[in-house]
């Protein structure tokens, strides 16, 4: 079991309808030591490869991607949601289906912070459905710039954003991915996660 | 001029309407050097306090307040926009007027996230007319917890909302102070900052 895996034993809380509470030191309250580790883990999963921007979407999983950006020493780029003010000049948009289905959210970014040469890692706390990851990842083809990779800190392995993403190619590492956990007992069961010593 | 004035000056724009871009390297695109930059600097300014939480709002003041927070090794909280979902529990509620006054926007935080014995320090990227700072304030004075100092990397001095809150009293630092600038020519003007070598 790796530090993330165990962190989220001894403090998040599973609640009906698939959510695990990770608000005590991930989304909410941020655990800067464990983000700074989870940081580290991603830099070591991704260092071989050039990237040249970070890439994630307001607004929790901005700590994470600011700290890996600071690994790799490049700019931090974060997609915006439509609500937000002052986005002018030319943008690209995607649509992104909400977790209820009921609605959908437009996510936006400036078309200057996004190149044709740039070599992205797109950066996530939450991994569910992938509705998120791939609007971010339609915003960087967009671009035509390259996805080089997808790190994010908590996977739900049994929905299927995780499957999708990984059989259209990508290289998409979760820190920790759950296969089950029930709101009755508390239980969460990790997938054994070779990635990870 | 300080590293934040010569950066403002050299890739912000003056939008009608009292706008000021800093998309490139602060609130859309992050320069992750000139964000650890501003942190030490906020460290520099609050050392001698005895701060416990740092304490922002989503979510163009992640990235700052994270850092801020790990320079103090201290957990930054930010309060969430109602719209996020996801939040149970007991809340501290504050309602903040938008900047075109149409509307009110609702900031929570959990209750857990604040308590009576935390000595806060405030963090966020722009002040203008103030109420977002104080509508944190409110919700750390509901916590019967103390707000130690509030820092802004950039401050509109031209609008209100630095001078109230520091008639409250509080311990205000702003990196750059503007007091003036002008959309048809781009001069923008810094107060005198005795804050800054």
């Amino acid at each position: 079991m790796n530090f993330l895996e165990e962190r989220i034993l001894s403090d998040a809380v599973v609640k009906d309808g698939a959510v695990l509470k990770v608000d005590s030191f991930l989304n909410h309250q941020v655990d800067t030591d464990l983000v700074e580790q989870i940081a580290q883990e991603f830099h070591r999963r991704f260092a071989h490869k050039p990237i040249t921007k970070v890439f994630t979407i307001e607004s929790s999983g901005i700590a994470i991607a600011y700290a890996v950006a600071r690994q790799f020493g490049v700019p931090l780029v974060f997609a915006k949601k439509s609500g937000s003010v002052n986005l002018d000049g030319e943008t690209y948009i995607a649509d992104i289906p909400s977790f209820t289905h009921k609605v959908t959210n437009r996510v936006i970014v400036g078309k200057r912070f996004l190149q044709s040469e740039d070599r992205v890692l797109i950066i996530d706390d939450f991994l569910a459905n992938g509705y998120a990851l791939q609007g971010l990842i339609s915003l960087v083809d967009a671009a035509g710039a390259q996805v080089w990779g997808l790190g994010v800190a908590i996977e739900k392995g049994f929905q299927e954003g995780g499957d999708r993403i990984r059989n259209l190619g990508y290289h998409l590492e979760s820190l920790a991915i759950i296969d089950a956990m029930d709101p009755a007992t508390g239980t969460i069961t990790f997938r054994n996660n070779g990635g990870t010593k």
